[in-house]
């Protein structure tokens, strides 16, 4: 088998680490994938780093955290890398992709897709966890024993469902304004009937409070953040359930640090705010 | 006269402070401008703060550096309100207005156009300085005498000039890879020939390295803090100069800080990357 390539797209010296694009050729999304690294100084020097996995929300990119987190000061001085995928296959073709800004194009949900014609391409969970993360393992200067994850609205679901989905993979977990609930919310339930079809069982296996209320030990015993704005229109339009999450960890003994922010709204102003918190929470957990 | 109406876009709870995003009817520019402002939390407590101007490059908004710089952070642990505007006239329906990036819609180059077509609506200094800052100065918590200037590219060319052409008005002065010497350059020589005509004698009222050189007291004495990447594309096309505008600055006894930083490009990793350093210069000289 040939070496799977990554075509390096740019790169940008960043707080004395380097902010990298890439694509590549995906095997599991039968189409070119775009993703971003930050690689902190501590990498460049050779050293095998802790990396953080981050997941974005609907409509947004590999570039968007990037770009707007303000992210990369921190990063660099706790000697981070940061992962961030696109958030869905581009390019497929697939009829309606892109009719919809919260399904299709922008919107993978972070699962592999089941009904026609969603499956042949929409595969975000298999891309992630059985490509994308061993690949940039074997390819940069990432600690594979030291991966933890975090994400944004449909990102924040992406990543406690991938957490708690495979064990092991990811030492620490936190989220901003997840999708914390989504069989029960507009969006997930959309996303779920059209790429999981009308079995709402198989939609269970991808809520993150379902899944949280069925582990018998708890997975993250140093605790998971979550910070969540309560200005967030979503919030208020029940889109995100933080409290459907909260209760599904009491009932696992998860401890789980749920800040509600006053003020604060769903975009990256608020993501911004709060971030640094989120990379020492991870850093303690890599350590 | 009746009350100037700033119109609140959107406004985004931030590190304790506020980010607004504002449009105005510009009665120098004769048509809709929009800038945006950060308030840090003392600010929002009814106190008079700080504030900087900064000025964004070609191609750039008055979104750019409140999305991409990182700069709120600092900004609110500082007390420090953020001021970006618009880069150039928007809708002005200008015959080629929009044909090339580095002139018309975009690139504004913090002048009065004299020359027709432009004359009319291209007026960014007197917009500016005679009209945005008093403005704001007016309606929003911000002490007038304590206001610094500061800009990257274009806006780095925007505010070395502005604060040479209005000695008193900005206390403190920064720039990141500006247009030095746009005299000698082919953007500043393309943008002044479009907006001020033939006769160069003009356009050395508006070259920061001409202007500084007939200073006959250092107009900054606290000195003027300048990064430039050493990767930066635009440096090797010599479309910046900061050699001379250093060279200026010795002949006029101003101290400069200019700091060329290995590795670093022109774009927002490179100012994200610094910008610390310039609040931080900006703060000390407005205490």
């Amino acid at each position: 088998m040939s070496n799977p390539t990554l075509e390096l797209l740019s790169a940008h010296a960043c707080f004395g680490g380097e902010q990298r694009f890439y694509q590549h050729s995906s095997r599991e999304i039968g189409l070119p994938m775009k993703f971003s690294v930050y690689l902190p100084p501590q990498a460049l020097q050779g050293e095998k780093v802790p990396a953080l996995l981050y997941l974005a929300g609907l409509t947004c990119d590999e570039k968007t955290f990037m770009e707007k987190a303000g992210a990369q000061r921190l990063a660099s001085e706790l000697g981070l890398a940061l992962v961030a995928p696109d958030t869905s296959p581009r390019g497929a073709n697939v009829p309606g992709e892109a009719d919809a800004w919260d399904f299709g194009v922008g919107a993978g949900f972070y699962l592999d897709a089941t009904q026609a014609p969603w499956k042949q391409h929409w595969r975000m969970e298999s891309y992630l966890a059985g490509e994308l993360m061993p690949l940039l393992s074997a390819q940069l200067p990432i600690d594979k024993a030291r991966i933890g994850i975090f994400g944004h609205s449909m990102g924040g679901h992406g990543a406690l469902t991938l957490a708690l989905r495979h064990p092991g993979m990811f030492k620490s977990l936190s989220a901003f304004a997840p999708i914390a609930a989504p069989t029960q919310c507009p969006w997930g339930r959309k996303a779920f009937g059209g790429y999981l079809g009308r079995d709402e069982s198989e939609w269970r296996k991808h809520d993150a409070s379902v899944l949280m209320a069925l582990q018998e030990t708890p997975p993250y015993p140093g605790g998971i953040l979550i910070d969540q704005g309560l200005a967030d229109k979503f919030l208020l339009e029940m889109q995100l359930l933080p409290e459907t999450f909260e209760a599904a960890c009491a009932q696992a003994g998860q401890p789980l640090t749920l800040r509600r922010q006053a003020g604060y709204d769903h975009g990256y102003y608020f993501v911004q705010s709060f971030v640094e918190d989120h990379l020492n929470h991870h850093a303690q957990q890599l350590r």
